[in-house]
């Protein structure tokens, strides 16, 4: 039996916890400062208000106040605060990290560097960790098609634990692993990273689709769609992330597997990356789209936007050509130049194409 | 100007003709003798009546007999049967076909050899076409994600042309292309058939999840789908793909981009394929399900019956190591040995992932 802290009990933390709980395991659920309802609810009514359903038995709700009883002797901490967390969690499990511990981060994203440099989201927190443990711990992160709400309700999901540390991705995967949560671990932390980062951003193109079609008329009198259109920017979306893949060298295969075309697929299933989408293609500036979601977290704006600060260098530096990515290049004039929402279907496949 | 003759008058071979129309070519539009009441519209009212659309200006349309005078002078030939019309399309062309016209199929499908070889469609139309021109022709064919209805309407729409006299690919991409109707020509002939036909036989897996929930009890009150289902088997579906293009040696890249992600996207998105999975997900049989869905041409059962007369002997031979095609294999054994569905979600991912 292990004893596991999530901090941060949003919906893809918290869902982790049922199939530790179905293991057997103790469960330590810590809000951050952000979740003080949640975890008042969790304790008065043992009901999750967001997941809306019951925690499991096993599962002890904490405040953020009380983190470090929470993190005592605990063999697993899960870093369940989305991208704009990232520096926040290491600051605040920092003093309770032990040597030896194993962290899992379900955060998914990419920040650049005052130079361009693109670091995941893993290496933040590493990095804000105390000196005298940040080489002392593995760090793994999940990747992966994982709704929360289906993993929490024991629905058949299959995502990936990576980790540099390929044994601790392989104990990870053996303390989360069920019958309805299946687990690949890989060594390629960095690749199912930018998987899960780039993802958000591309869902966003494939989400502006829909409001094209809205604003040209929406489902003619024949019964015709846009289908083709977000086809051919999800194609495009899987070509770019695997030559980001390539650039950076992870799993190039990544891109038509679990955490590209896989991610890809299930986030554009709908949910809020989607909907900011529709908004921009049906005219929507950037701006009045995000006056319009005020309150919610939108990862898909937050990676473009560190994208738009790190491929210019990289174009610079000859590790990039030149066109080579025109859907970030058009999603980067909408999100940070302010453009009209625009798919340049002519510029897609060229370069890998024209054989 | 260009004269082009379509041979099949369903819906993806007459939707051809709307963008060579607004082209500016003479289109002749010949049907099948599946299409008898297809061509009697076209010509009384000049309405396709599954497309229930207009027809261009410049397309005349004629009945099977005439396909003498139809095909009299043309430049182009569009093969617009569906994989079942493959020998049929050689044999009604083949007496009227000339040298240094150019031939393109949007027929998707492969054919086992009674060896166990696995056949492309346009190899097999080249095949059945007279000795004395069957070298002389260019044979393409179309691939990528494209709906009939919605390129009819003229909604943007990419695909590639795949040829292996990449000249002819080039020309054709010309002759087709428009504002709504973007083109890559490619030589890899192979590697666009493999996607196209494949991904009718994974977007049936695809298609298994709804159903797989229903069975379950459908969505649950928290508001639950198997979404990750669905994603996870995309994922592998693409992976898949991948290693079948890798042992033919088509492009591999086309796992991760139009032909492959894309085509599989836009096939899962509706449509007769993902019904039929549904009714396999749901608990019926092949047979059943066969029944249920009687008189609709299932592409999907057709391809993956191939694979299962051509799997044995690639893993024979070592080209294929066992286990490989996980999804693939569970396809067979549901379709061939009429096995109940079931997606093995443990036996994802194996080999390539355990880095």
């Amino acid at each position: 039996m292990t004893t596991v802290a999530i901090v941060g009990a949003g919906l893809m933390g918290t869902a982790t916890a049922y199939p530790l709980s179905d293991n057997g395991h103790n469960v330590r659920l810590v809000g951050t400062h952000l979740d003080r309802d949640i975890i008042t609810s969790c304790r008065s009514r043992r009901i999750h208000p967001r997941l809306n359903r019951q925690l499991p038995a096993s599962v002890r709700p904490f405040f953020v106040e009380e983190i470090g009883e929470a993190l005592e002797g605990v063999d697993v901490i899960v870093s369940g605060v989305n991208s704009l967390g990232a520096h926040w969690i290491g600051d605040a499990i920092g003093p309770h990290v032990r040597p030896g511990q194993m962290i899992i981060a379900i955060t998914k994203g990419l920040e650049a560097t005052p130079s361009g440099d693109l670091i995941i989201l893993p290496d933040v927190l590493r990095n804000t960790l105390p000196e005298n443990v940040r080489d002392r711990v593995a760090i793994a992160a999940v990747g992966g098609p994982c709704i929360a709400g289906e993993l929490a309700g024991r629905r058949p999901s299959c995502v990936t634990f990576g980790c540099r540390d390929f044994d601790a991705a392989c104990k990870l995967a053996a303390i989360f692993h069920t019958t309805y949560y299946h687990i690949f671990p890989t060594a390629d932390l960095v690749g199912i990273e930018y998987c899960a980062a780039l993802k958000n951003a591309y869902t966003l193109a494939v989400g502006m689709a829909q409001g094209i079609l809205e604003k040209a008329g929406g489902v003619d009198e024949t019964g015709a769609h846009m289908f083709n259109l977000a086809a051919a920017t999800f194609g495009q979306a899987c070509t770019e992330i695997e030559q980001l893949l390539n650039l950076v060298g992870g799993s190039r295969q990544f891109a038509a597997g679990l955490p590209g075309a896989g991610d890809l697929y299930v986030t554009s299933m709908g949910g809020r990356t989607v909907r900011l989408g529709r908004l921009l293609g049906l005219g929507h500036s950037i701006d009045e789209a995000l006056q319009i979601m005020a309150g919610e977290t939108l990862e898909s704006v937050y990676v473009i936007r560190q994208l738009g600060q790190a491929l210019p260098g990289l174009t610079r530096q000859g590790l990039l050509a030149p066109g080579a990515l025109p859907l970030m290049e058009a999603l980067i004039d909408i999100i940070v130049a302010e453009q009209p929402a625009k798919i340049p279907l002519d510029a897609f496949f060229g370069g890998a194409w024209l054989t």
